[in-house]
């Protein structure tokens, strides 16, 4: 193991420039070097390439972003790219390749697993829907932006006595949802993982409204469904008056929390760990506190799930 | 002048808690007293009061928001509104009304006024689009906190190599577009005091591109059009793919900047200071580093303009 | 289980409010009525109280500091003061007390638990030393805050080419220290756990300057000495100048971080939940991701240990 | 003009980069060359140079310290040195020299004018104690930062009902004292500009026990005395136990704020059109919100005094 590639893929997450400095240092700590490979995949097979030093990674640890950039790269979803990749990867002398990423970026490298070359992937993604590490890296510090975001939001509610729908990032899981309604103190949170029963939220807004709350707060994941529609059907169904927030893009930027910068610099001298033990097609993750690997698959194979216990506690705090 | 009211009325602005704090502080230190309407008008004319003292106004000088609450209120704007106001003012045994908000809640108390009463307006609005003063009350802090969204946004723009949109508050006034611009080091302004030519934009985005920007920021005030609506025209005409923000009432919360909070503790002291000197139906107003005085109706009769040298800073900073 | 009585003692921590309020929220959804007793075990001796309402810990979740105030009470380490306590919780006609602090405040709970009064123990306290818990309230927001004030430091470190010493709190445990020092890219970290070795420490700086390193941060935990100590010795031993900063109780104050949030919310419904279970003279904290309850001495009867994977990461990533 | 040197001079401030930015864009844009000298004149002497261009100064907007690093220089305060520089500005084909830095920065500059080598001064240093200007580049993101401090302490001073010193830099000048203690709602601010009166201190402390305060804020500037011996006087002569806290190099950190990055750019374009007009020999500044030059050595011959009203305000509002 002499020569190791990095890149990171898919969406940028905080926290992946200190995944790829504890990469870089912790390669070269033992005796290794190092080659980036610069937006994911299209990178790789374009051979746009940067050699990283121990200086050259100085200074990016709490910048927000990849140094590396990202794309999403079609032509590597097809076994052709996948064989390109594999050819640009020998030409530039790689021994293994380490991807940071969420679980698309996984599965390219499951399929450069697959052809017999060494690849180790670090789950960077603000979603947290993969499994295999209790947290992704990025997911602390969207949660800190969306809640400082909710938090500027509640003054204008309050000042307004007005309903806030706030939408939050999430296709396929509520995780940053649930997590920001619960920090946020929001009295409500529509994830992607429960049923949406317009019933349901009507029933609990009018009770809140009996209540004498001034001012409610709504956190929906995108995946359940856009601000907008919501509402509409708030209006129509409720004739509910309500704002809205939709957060986008600022939830993905900005420099990483502690929390992300420590699981970051962990994962990153993990994943290295991991090619000096000679575990490849592996994912290194934090589970109970410790740095594990798993077979990279138990990323989009095992569905991780939302804690119900959260999810009733948004119930109970936001009487 | 024993008895001096005080409201906040339109849309919050961070730093309306510091100059009631001022306000309530320096009346009971000129040995008045003084009372709190909720609500903005609409307290007024429904009887919300709550009694100011100097422990109630404590521990509020950095809080977002309005601990008054504030509303628009319709009834104010007709003649009878007014006077029904004016009855309610005697019944309390007011002496003098404050009324911290935009020019909407200045031609409010200017009726007052018209009738006789005497009245001080301080100018709060993140829109900083009031004469009478080089800067409005939240202006500062709206600036602030759209420079650090538009700085996580950059992360991403950078790292994925994109065209973004960023849509921020100002329907009739591009001061914050402007100031964010430039703030943030954007490659472009659009702002509603300059006719949109979306030949201009095209060609500028198109000389970005063949100098090798590998990303750009477009900062666009709503008083121009929707982002959304941008970015289909980019699409159509320029083939651009752009993605787009809505900072939206994100702009209006959050703790008060330090700039804001000492202008919002002078503004509040320099209109009691006008009470005291028998100075009625005026705004008080920072310019040029003093705490001056003008008719009140300066704040919407005359036309606040952006400055020239900063509309050509973007232009040469964003090459 | 019908009255419940809360404190919070010790230093204060972020989260120390949203604790107050889940404990709250979830005992009146219980039907329990709560009743906050203010400044620690002073207020409970002298019957400082305040009847806590859904209403009364609304608006206080993103809070720093303690609504309830907080104290060292001397007294109450005595057998006299404690059995004054049970006295005064008689007269309150009170079933439980739910304690929110570090290891000292859990003592005098203890000691009301001997006398056989129900107690739990939630852990709130930003130097994260206590047993029973992988996190403690205000552990994460207090890392942040550091995380933050020594990027700003760095600023002016590379900018001036310097050494900067910071010193963190932390007087048996180096937690803050260590976590800090791996998220900031610190190049050393100085803990309570680890005996100090000056030699080391100067080969090392030496070192670094050799590989041509312009400027260098140490982390220090206020338990192994004063930054201005380290400062003089590093003058006289090796010849440094070093800059010193020493956070102080910066690092106690702030709202809380989501993480945070989120933690204080989860102890707090945790700790009711655990009176209703009949779980009495027992801490709850989160372990591996559950919420558990432990005999509340572990406290203090265990010795939680600094993570050496973590130790060894700061030399790794500091070359 | 064909070549224009750049460099950064004193203490770093945030906006210096911004600053950078602007002069080196400013000067391609009207067809010259620019060029950085590192480590302010030490880096002039020593011919530590790099070339400044479009895209190298892309990116560093909001970056706090200084991209060129900084340092003092001994030998450019006698004769010689000064001599030397001008030999080396020749060697380096210079037409000019821009300057960024305090009146320190700005009295070797105004040497090398008097020797007949064009020179503009741009006011940057946290202490805004430069004449010739209302804001020093870096004086607005100081006073943000001490009072984002200010307000954590105020969440633990609140919660244990403490007395607590803050000190603030300032070794001559009160401003950052001052501003910082009205936006923070402070109860004290000691400046350098009117003499300490103990008995007057103890007074007022005394007086805000007897009105009920249950804690209280002074803001100390460095240049009064050091926190800790206020901190024993205090103790002595009143029987006060007060809390220290040394805000220290975390002033000078940090991403400049809106109006910092605004004044920075404006000022850097400002430099570069004064050389344009042919102007040497002069300061660039901003005075009633228009960009205005004025001779050199008014930064150091006149003196910049402390708002009346502002220390004024202090008093009423803190009763």
């Amino acid at each position: 193991m002499k020569r190791v590639g990095i890149l990171t893929s898919g969406g940028d997450a905080p926290g992946m420039n200190a995944a790829i400095r504890a990469v870089t240092r912790t390669a070269i700590y033992n005796g290794m070097e190092v080659i980036g490979f610069r937006r994911g995949y299209e990178g790789l097979l374009e051979g746009d390439v940067i050699p990283l030093s121990v200086s050259s990674v100085g200074g990016i640890v709490h910048r927000g972003g990849t140094m590396l950039r990202t794309a999403r790269c079609e032509r590597f979803t097809k076994p052709e790219g996948v064989r390109e990749g594999l050819q640009r990867l020998k030409e530039y002398d790689m021994d293994a390749l380490v991807v940071i990423g969420g679980d698309g970026s996984f599965r390219g490298a499951y399929e450069l697993h697959k052809l017999g070359f060494p690849v180790v992937g670090i789950p960077g993604t603000i979603d947290n829907d993969i499994a295999g590490t209790d947290c992704t890296i990025g997911f602390d510090t969207a949660c800190n932006t969306a809640l400082q975001c909710i938090e500027k939001l509640r003054d204008t509610a309050s000042s307004h006595e007005r309903l806030f729908l706030v939408e939050v990032m999430g296709r396929n899981a509520g995780f940053l949802a649930l997590e920001a309604a619960v920090a946020a103190g929001a009295e409500f949170a529509l994830v992607p993982e429960v049923p949406f029963d317009m019933d349901v939220l009507c029933k609990k807004l009018h009770y809140a409204k009996e209540r004498g709350k001034s001012h409610s707060l709504i956190i929906v994941a995108e995946g359940v469904m856009q601000a907008s529609e919501l509402q509409a059907l708030l209006k129509d169904t409720g004739g509910y008056d309500a704002r809205i927030t939709v957060l986008g893009h600022i939830q993905r930027g900005g420099s990483p929390s502690s929390f992300d910068a420590v699981l970051a610099s962990r994962l990153g001298g993990g994943a290295i760990d991991a090619l000096v033990r000679g575990e490849f097609g592996v994912m290194v993750g934090r589970i109970n506190g410790e740095i594990v690997t798993n077979p990279i698959q138990i990323s989009w194979e095992q569905k991780k799930s939302l804690d119900a216990g959260m999810m009733a506690l948004v119930e109970i705090l936001g009487i």
